[in-house]
Formats: structure tokens, sequence, C-alpha cells
């Protein structure tokens, strides 16, 4: 029973070739030409394998391979096929091949599985197309109705229902095919870490324990732009001074909060932004995030502290707005313990880590057992061009992957 | 002998008409439809008193009031009528009108001055047409020459030699208009403050004993941009954290420099500027401007200290680029005494200041004596549609000025 890279790479550099972007990088949005032209191979290579495919009322595929226990709840693998402007071949991509590659193995072995199991492609993970990630999963999960899916809109200012709909979707339908609680078994899910911890460590594998909540706000200050030259620095009230003060501190004071807790300011727009005159007003964003509160807590007490200091220091005025949160997940202590254990089993060093970046897989938080493998991101560059990872690690967590699904579903009494 | 500021008022509000934007302050660029109608009405109004023009090549006005001792160097006083985009109608303007009244008053008093006193309106102060400050001035005191009113281009792209040829002027001839050492005794120019000083100390009069120097820079951070929630603190470079350490440090250092020293970072430009991305690279101006050569010096000193220790605390890596500089003017001492002997004798309250923003003043340092008066700005706003000052104050700047020009020109036995 072993894993066909060659099988896996093949699917990824298909799936890569349906790209709006070649050449600068692969940028693949949900409901584009080259979206249907990704589903359409992966139908065709599920069919392949015997599986016929459900698709719900946005476009999130699923395929079952039934096992000897006919209608139980099904082990969930799967991931998205969608991409961020001008991003990576990996993100996404990696957890769907692989899965399918873990049921083609499961299908040439003639395993017999007990349990189910059913591969998932989500649509609009990245939130490109909508400015909503996840929002496939949400509408699979029930946390996106109707209502939600005609709010958010794309470039065209047309909404995911009626882009759905105009693809050939019937997301008036979404509520009959909606996961719920005993609906499935588990949800594992295979994704690229983009980030740099696991290449740094030199460990193919990240065994994913919690993965952060988050919180995003913008902040607003204003003081007065005047003359650069003219207006003496005991007179001025420069919004980008106290800014930077701030960023200052929200950097420092996130280094010394706990190792899980980061903070980012990413985006930072200056008035009237003119090399002489003095910054009258900065807007900028502030994403935080942890699997623990308390340091997401920490950092909000210190950023309102320092705004509060400055507007007395230099005379500003700010505001604070969240724009939206989303709260930390555990993910399951047996999946976890069951993952670790394979890993040990097949010799592939790992590391118990955090997620800083949210997965569809959070969504099944609260419906069923959730894990997640992460393989390593070179340089750990995402959603960008030159996001990569190595073949050799996707084989390690391609064949975690399947030496796990077959614990959790061939053999019933060698489940822990 | 007496300012009629109902005229001087007329003159404004009748200049301030000729705008591209009305309602959004005013702009009038050098070469535009409006800065033609705002020539013509200034060109009539000095007709008027008996005075011919005569235009350079590229469209510096100047008028002469002959005086007894015919062909004698005269008194140079004037501004500059062109605005920068969305601008106020008192910068440059107020110069102007002030100055062409004090020769209304000469003509209607029938003073019979001995020294000959010209009017002058310089193009292109601004540099908002073609992005190169006091253009107009350069060309008059021989700094720019053919190449560079070639060189310097407008957002379509056309050279100031192209556009003033166009309306009209031969900037070919620029070399006869020369204004060189010996040919003028003095240049006043009545400006206003376009900062807090005055208004803050509620005095209607500066009178300005130097111009700072200035170097403009741009300064470029590169990091490296990743995934905002998977990449833990201590594994970033984010370019946007070390340039607000930057920052800070400039703003800290120049308050304990000296007091005439001032630094801006005006304009700040991120990438990718996305909230969920660590900022790449970050490229920001410094403004660092000073009367003494030295405060340039230790602020210089310090942002270079901070940009090695940013690079290495952050792994980052840093540039400087100088675009432009211009060294400090030290003002007439004679001229200063004498403003301020007027201004005592006229019961004129004033501070003696230094002034952190050029003028076409500045370019006359080398050839003859230079003098400058300051009336207030109200909240020290400028470059801006709000920018304001008082009528009473500006009776005040253009009384001054009279008597000022009075003393130099007037009887040989007053001057000092």
């Amino acid at each position: 029973m072993e894993i066909n890279i060659s099988r896996v790479k093949r699917d990824i550099e298909k799936i890569a070739e349906f790209n709006a972007t070649p050449g600068q990088g692969c940028t693949r949005f949900s409901y584009s030409p080259e979206d249907s032209k990704a589903r359409n191979y992966l139908i065709e290579e599920i069919n392949r394998l015997g599986l016929t495919t459900s698709i719900d009322g946005v476009g999130n595929i699923r395929a079952r391979l039934e096992g000897s226990m006919k209608d139980a709840p099904a082990v969930l693998i799967g991931s998205h096929i969608d991409t961020v402007l001008h991003g990576g071949i990996f993100d996404g991509v990696l957890g769907v091949v692989g899965s399918l590659e873990v049921i083609r193995v499961f299908k040439e072995n003639n395993i017999k599985n007990d349990i189910p199991i059913e591969l998932i492609i989500f649509v609009e993970e990245e939130g490109s197309n909508f400015g909503s990630t996840m929002a496939g999963s949400k509408v699979l999960t029930g946390k996106y109705g109707i209502d939600e899916i005609k709010s958010i809109k794309n470039s065209m200012g047309l909404s995911m229902y009626e882009v759905a709909k105009e693809v050939g979707f019937d997301p008036d339908s979404s509520q009959k095919y909606l996961i719920k609680t005993g609906d499935i078994m588990a949800m594992i899910e295979l994704h690229i870490e983009q980030s740099v911890v696991l290449e740094s460590e030199k460990k193919p594998i990240g065994i994913v324990e919690a993965i952060a909540g988050i919180k995003w706000f913008e902040i607003e200050i204003r003081g007065v732009p005047n003359h650069a030259g003219a207006t003496p620095m005991v007179m001025r009230n420069d919004a980008l001074v106290g800014a930077s003060e701030v960023i200052t501190t929200i950097n420092s004071k996130t280094r010394t909060a706990y190792p899980s807790t980061v903070a980012t300011v990413g985006k930072i727009i200056c008035h009237p932004n003119v090399p002489n005159v003095i910054p009258g007003k900065i807007n900028f964003t502030l994403d935080v995030r942890d699997t623990n509160p308390e340091g997401i807590r920490i950092i909000l007490n210190e950023v309102e502290k320092k705004l509060n200091e400055i507007s007395k220091k230099f005379n500003l005025s700010t505001s604070m707005k969240l724009l939206g949160e989303s709260n930390p997940i555990i993910l399951s202590n047996e999946l976890v313990n069951l993952i670790e254990e394979t890993a040990i089993e097949k010799g592939l060093p790992y590391k118990k880590m955090n997620s800083g970046a949210g997965h569809d897989a959070c969504l099944f938080g609260g419906i069923t057992n959730v894990g997640m493998i992460f393989v390593p991101s070179i340089g750990g560059r995402s959603h960008v061009p030159e996001e990569l990872t190595s073949y050799e690690d996707i084989k390690a967590g391609c064949e975690l992957l399947l030496n796990v699904v077959y614990k959790l579903t061939s053999s019933l009494t060698k489940k822990t």
C-alpha cells in the first residue's frame, strides 16, 4: 500500500495548467473557465475510479467510496482548488489530489474499508472572488445561507449566488446538502504550511493541534496636514509618527506575549501622501491571531493603551473598528494522537504545531473531529508564484494521510 | 502714504477667480488658461499705473518704476501666481499684489523715488506643473538653462521649454533676461508664513533671517512578504516594522537636534499592501531641513545608524537615495535690521524667524541682498483650500513692505 507520487505530481501539474495568468503565477478563481476545466479533470479522475460525484448548490464536490458499513458516517478528506490572484500551484490543490490519491491506492490495492471515505473539493476558500474566505465550506456547514451568498459580491458587483447560478449550479438547493453533526466521523485536511516553521526545523510533517482565532481591525489616526518645512517639530500633529509608534509597539508586545501570538499591520494608507506635507491621516489594518484568546486580548489592550498615549503625546485623534473575527479551533486530540502515532510508525519526523492560517477544516470544528497535516513550504512562501513544496515532502504527507485514513476506516480493531 | 487694503483684497479675490477647480480650492498652473487670465489682469493693472512690462523667455514678468537715478540697480519686490493642485488663494499672490500696491501708493502719493522699484511676477514656483520648484526664478537667475527646462516635464510628458513655447514665450531668449550680480540692489518678498508660529505667538509680522537648506531622500526597506497568520513573530522580516522604527527615530532625534531642525516622512508606500500579508517592501520619503547644516547632518547620521540597526534586528535590506538638495540661505543682516527698525516705528509686533519653506527669494542669495516678510497663516494651513490670512495682517505686511521700500529707494539719507 503505497502512494504513487508520479500520479500526484501529474495531477498537480495538470491542474496548474488551468490558469488565467500563465507566466505570472497561478490564478484560478471559483466559477471561472479555468476552475471549470480543473473540476472536469478531477471529476473524470473520480469517475475513472468508479465513484460518482455529488455537487451541492454552490459547487462543492463530494465523492464517496462506500465501505462495508453502508451509510455509516464517512471520513472526509480534501481541500480546495481555487487560488488567489497570481498565487501558487500547491495551496489547496495538494489536499485535493493527495486525498484523490488515497482513494486510488485503496482501489488499486483492493483494500476493504469498513467506514466510507469521502473526497471533498471545496469552492471559494481564498475569498479572492467574493471577498469572503471559506465561503464554500461555510455554505456546506450551514454558516452561510442564501442571504449571505447573495450579499458577498465579486469585482463586477455580482453576488456569489448570482455567479453560481450563472455557471449552472442551483444555490437555492444548498440546504439539502448541508453537513451536520453526526453526518461524518472525521474531517482531515492535508495542506501546505505556508510558513517557515517546518523548513527551519527540517521536519517534513506538521501535525496541527489548533487553528488560531483571528481579529481584524482598521485603525485610523487623524492629525493635521501641514507644511513639512514651515512647521516646527513641537507644533506638529503628524499622523504617521503616531502610527509608527503604534506599529512598533504592536511588534514588540506581540513578541513578548505568547509564542503562538502573531500580529500584523499589512496595509497602510497615508493622506495626502506627499513628500513635503506632514501626514494628516493614516489608515492601517491590524490582523491579530492566536490559538490562545488571552494572546489576542493582551495585544488589543496594548494597542488601546498606545493609541491613548499617542493621542495625548501628538494631539491626534484615533479610532479602531473591528472588521471581522473568528474563534480559535482546538483540533481533535484523538486525531492528533493517531496522526502522531502513525508518523512515528512510518519514521516521518514531525512537529506538533498550530496553524495561524484559517482553512476549510476550521468550519467542521463544531460538527466532527478535525485533523490537519502540514507539509513544508520552501522559504515559507505562499500565495505567490514562487510557492513550492518538494515532492519528497508531498509524498510524506500523502503517505501519512493514507495510513491515517486506513486506520480510521479499514480495520475497526486498529482504531485508537 | 498708506496701503489701500480694499484694492489689495480686490486683487486677491479677482485673481482667485482664475481657477481650474472652483469649489475645490484654487488650482492655477503656470501656462494654463487660468494663469494666462491672471497675467492679463495683472499686466492691465500695471499698465494702468503707466508702467510697461518686460517678459522673459519663460514668462517671468517684470515692471519697472524708474527713479531719479536712471539705470541704477533696482529694488525688486514680488512673488509668484501659480498654485499647487487644490491650493489656496494667498500663497504667492499676496507678495505680487502687495508689491503692486506699494507701487500704486508711490504713484498716487507722487513719491519721488531715487532708486528704481521693480515688480516681479515669477512663473512656476510651486513645481506643480513640471515637478521642479522655483523653476521660473531659477531661469531668471541662471540656475536653469535651456537643457534643464527641456528636461523637466509635465504630466503629459511635455517639457517646460515646449509648453512655454506653445503658449507664446521664447525660451531660447532666456539668456538675455538673466539677472546677475550688480543688476539689482535688493530683493524683498512678502509671503504668507504657511505655518503656525506667528499665529501661536500672536504676531502679525515675521522677519525672516534665514531660509532652511533641504535634503530629500527616498528610503527603501526590503523584507519578505509572508503569510500574516502562519509566520511566527521571530521568523518575520517585516519591512513596515523596520520602517516604523526608522520613522519613530527620525521624529524623536529631530526634536532633540536644534529648534530649527525639521524632518518629515510625508509619503509611504507599502507592498503588497494587503491586510493578511507581512509587508515585503516599504518605500518612504525623508524631507529634512535646517538653517544650520549641522542639524541636517545629525539627522542623517541617526537615520543611517537606525537603518543599520533594523537591517540586523529584522534581517532587512535597506537603501537611501538622495533625490534633491538646496543649501541654507542667510538673508541680508542689513535688510533684517531695516525691516525690524521699520516694524518698531510702525508699532507692528514682529518675530525674527527662519523659513522652513523655500521661496523664489532664495535664488537671489548669491546675487543681491535678500529680505523676506511673513504674515500669519490661520491654523498654519497652506497648500489647501482652507489657506487663510486675515486682511488686518495682510495690511500690516503690505504697510511694512511699503515703508521698507520707501526707505530703500526714496530718500538716500534715510538708508541705514
